[in-house]
């Protein structure tokens, strides 16, 4: 039983994240933090949660609050993430940070998309990228662990097995994304209201999408060379789930066969994504911590089509923290995760 | 006032269709056919168009009913538009025909992808393709007039400006397209439940999507060369609309100013077509016959992003068919047409 | 061709008016009013009706701005309304408002259900509630129209036939009813949010909706006695469109086909109601300024049960608002309506 | 550890019993029978439970089945639960029916409501009724459990503090009603398509709801004497999910403080149904074994409110049947269940 905290625990991601950890048998939350709803009880904001936690929302003051637990999550937006980690690490205490500040690696990267300063550079370094399928290793001893973005966990998964191989062109690469509206978090805007998203779609933001140069870096790191994509995502009328549609001229002919052959095998022992050789549906991966990969290739254009599905707030966020939480406790990767 | 009558009335096509031609100054709809519902009233298939029409479903008999009309509307399945627009075109009337069956030039091709023998290929070659925007002088001549899909229509008016220019490498042409479930027609197939479909969203059919044929000869056509594209269709969890992404690698450095520009100009005098510099939203077009373009450049990876949005069952079927009949009959283009 | 002139243009009440108006031929709007978006285009706010009007929105002004228009509408919130008819009105204008400022005939309810002091109680007596169903003599000659709240139109038409007769009941009506979210107005409140709504339901405001006095006093004008009944709003996840169910006691047996020929007869020669001896479907009525009332009898206990439909933008809202324009200025009902 | 066999285990209410049953810690499914899927592994048929279940589904075949397990759970339609139970019930086994057939303990209401004969009218006596909120001890010594339908666990549960007492006039209860659509089950019917409900909303099968005489039977024991309903209900627009309001007039002036010290006194103790002194939000409940009750006063009309939300799936199904497992095997009620 480890005592956990959770900074910003109110938000979509929070939610999401106590609905894992209050029942995570290795877990015994001890402080939730939330500036808005400071003094509420859990159930007064997640009504859902009634009856399971008697946990009251305080006031964050990591300085004060470092000693209440011996890991912490944060699900504060960026720029208050680098404010909190390093009081926390000064502590002795290990941190899962779920926003973007500590995954890029480069400062100066960070501070062009995101237009901001980073506070925290000296902690770039010890931060690792906490996608577990493809850095375990280094998650389970990591002080400091950044949980990738939703849009990167699905793509970086979908592009894993192939974006090193001669098998495709690495300038080819489009990526189109759309994500159901948790994803923006719980913002009060006009653009997330019912009226405004019923019977609507659209895409937004590209092609400066912050998730970019994310994607770009780790992509690049799996390639062992500088990789551009173009990155498209959309707003899905829905409240959970991405859905990511990869494309990529291949190098040379590759049959489906060949390609679902790769992928499955890349993915083999890795508990929670599975691949198909046809199109994964969001709703299967929906309040589970999944990735489902569909590979495909259209020989008539020569191009590879992979698809590739999570829960925005699970395998995109909490489900994903936890993981890493699991890694670095040495408990099975699945604890406490459908 | 034009004598018209719809065959195969009492689909989704068919109901937008009635929704327009009942209220278009030019028309009085003398003639609804239905198998499903021969004998019932307008109204009581739907309700929505209740004290608009006293008109009654009936059974299907082309060489009977070719007498009622002057043009008939054909929003049949395909196989069976082409079992029934010869009868009608021999005995001199006009046919606007919204299947598949006489959009595609080559029979062979058509059979390819549909599976089907083709009844009537010696009528192929008058057919036009209802395409106003590119084909407005032989629409308003053609006794057969073969209204497009509503994928190609989205995208072939997202490509047409750019098609046949040397900005662009026309082997990279990537089309990402979503659709509301009204796309599919009114098929009881599980997939189309709502319990299936709420908070779903998934790709489906690629690479061998039977509206890819038509998007390629229309390209083709515009290139003045053989054109090839990865064409992937998505369900999204709505009734009505599309919106689609296209994107193609640029063959020289072009701003998104230069790009809006082309578009602008293209589309200067088409009273259904909108550019914008942005993304549109696929609720604007909803109920509407239009489609909004939005021309953005990704400078990055050296990219154009098209994206294009209509109502599949207006721009996309039924309000493209009126603004053909509109060409046709010598009417404005905008005539009963919102 | 009559100038009109709506303030409070850009809500969902001002788009649907505008959506009428822009396209009814007896009327030219000149000017609109929003102080939230004023100095931008119509098709700015409301893409959808992109090159239908050139119009600006502009900041309201009543006194300055009363010659631009013959008649006015207001859809402005309450307590907004009741500062700007009195000017409007004392230059000789009329003055169609959708607010509840001027439907309640007495001040003093007013002030105890909106828990606001009326600034212009001497207009209440002018006022004519409209309801066109009910007053269109009254609504013809007024030159204040107090257009109907959305909930109690669907009510009211729905207890019109049956509550002044000795039938039923009258101490046991209850009245449950449901709103797409589009009633409330376009506010920024997280409980509007898609995220809060998607597959969500609720009651809400029970006993003390404002609709409630509204509604009785209705009720009790045609009952001839005072009314009491229960009112209990439900929150739909959809954007628009109300359904109401009605239950009252039978004073004595009452067959279906008795209670369906009285509804019947009632609405006859009222082009707007239509009566059925079965459950209306809200979406029979969304974009349409109807109501379409279902008429059944549950013998067993003893009651029956009537179930009312309308789109709350048109039939409870901006359709209502001009059929009583159109009353007042001697145009067909219908003119301009669907 | 139990063996536990699911006869029916493909249709929504198996799809939610063995999304509990393979998680829970004290069962072992050991058959799961289809007609129509005969011959796929659960995970064919249910994607998101891959990985989960290496199960195949069997045609059903009670006689040759019934050693295969301890207890059976019937997910079958009404009229196939009475074909299999006796069968298993002969062999000494333990059955807890999900359908309709043993609900109503009179063989004539049954075949009045259901226009079906029934063929096992032998077994009613010794049927439970499987709401372990008012038949805890009796469902835990229990050989055949008829599990409640979904409207009536809310609608009961939502009466049972009240109806046996002098607050109320019994003669006055009103029930309108919500549902979403997997209520109806896995039919392929024009109505549960999403091209038909969305945006849409309708009351249906009013007054003569199948749940009314269970409904009734229920209510009538709790209060000692015959009790006559107006039951209505309504089809939502979402997947999951029932809510419930109820109004009654109340025979004496009770405060809501009373009222809802009353409800939370009776449900005191009773771990899945929590008492709220305002309205309870459907979603609070999806995807939980719980029931949310609004209690509340309408003074000025004499009347009470209750509210009851439930996952019709969950608590007004499968939830509900593991729930009375748990009892009949003598585990605690919340085992296995959130």
């Amino acid at each position: 039983m480890v005592d956990v905290g959770v900074f910003g625990a109110s938000g979509y991601t929070g939610q999401a994240l106590l609905d894992i950890l209050l029942f995570h048998p290795g877990v015994k939350v001890t402080l939730v933090t939330s500036s808005t709803y400071k003094g509420k009880r859990i159930e007064e904001v997640f009504p859902k949660l009634a009856g399971v936690s008697s946990l009251t929302f305080e006031e964050p003051a990591p300085l004060s609050q470092a000693d209440r637990a011996e890991l912490f999550f944060l699900c504060l937006p960026h720029k208050e993430a680098m404010a909190v980690a390093p009081t926390l690490l000064e502590k002795g205490k290990k941190v899962i940070d779920l926003s973007a500040d500590f995954r890029l690696k480069d400062a100066e990267v960070y501070e062009k998309w995101y237009g901001a300063t980073h506070s925290a550079p000296e902690y770039l370094d010890m931060a690792v990228y906490g996608l577990p399928e493809l850095y375990s290793e280094q998650i389970a001893h990591a002080d400091l662990i950044a949980a990738p973005g939703c849009y990167p966990t699905s793509t970086i998964l979908g592009l894993a097995p192939v974006i090193g191989l001669d098998w495709i062109n690495r300038k080819s690469v489009v990526i189109n994304s759309v994500s159901g509206v948790s994803g923006a978090g719980k913002k009060l805007e006009p653009q997330y209201m019912l009226a405004e998203l019923e019977g609507n779609f659209h895409a937004y933001g590209a092609p400066k999408h912050r998730h970019t140069p994310e994607i770009e870096q780790e992509l690049s790191r799996l390639a062992g060379e500088s990789v551009t994509v173009t990155f498209i995502p959309h707003l899905l009328p829905v409240t959970r789930g991405i859905y990511t549609t990869i494309t990529a001229d291949l190098a040379r002919p590759v049959t489906a066969e060949e390609a679902v052959g790769l992928y499955t095998t890349f993915y083999s022992g890795k508990p929670f994504v599975r691949v198909i050789p046809s199109f994964p549906q969001m709703k299967w991966v929906v309040e589970r911590n999944a990735c489902v990969i569909g590979v495909t290739v259209d020989e008539r254009a020569g191009r590879i089509i992979i698809t590739s599905t999570i829960d925005n707030l699970v395998k995109g966020a909490s489900g994903q923290a936890v993981q890493c939480f699991n890694l670095r406790l040495g408990l099975s990767q699945t604890t406490g995760l459908k």
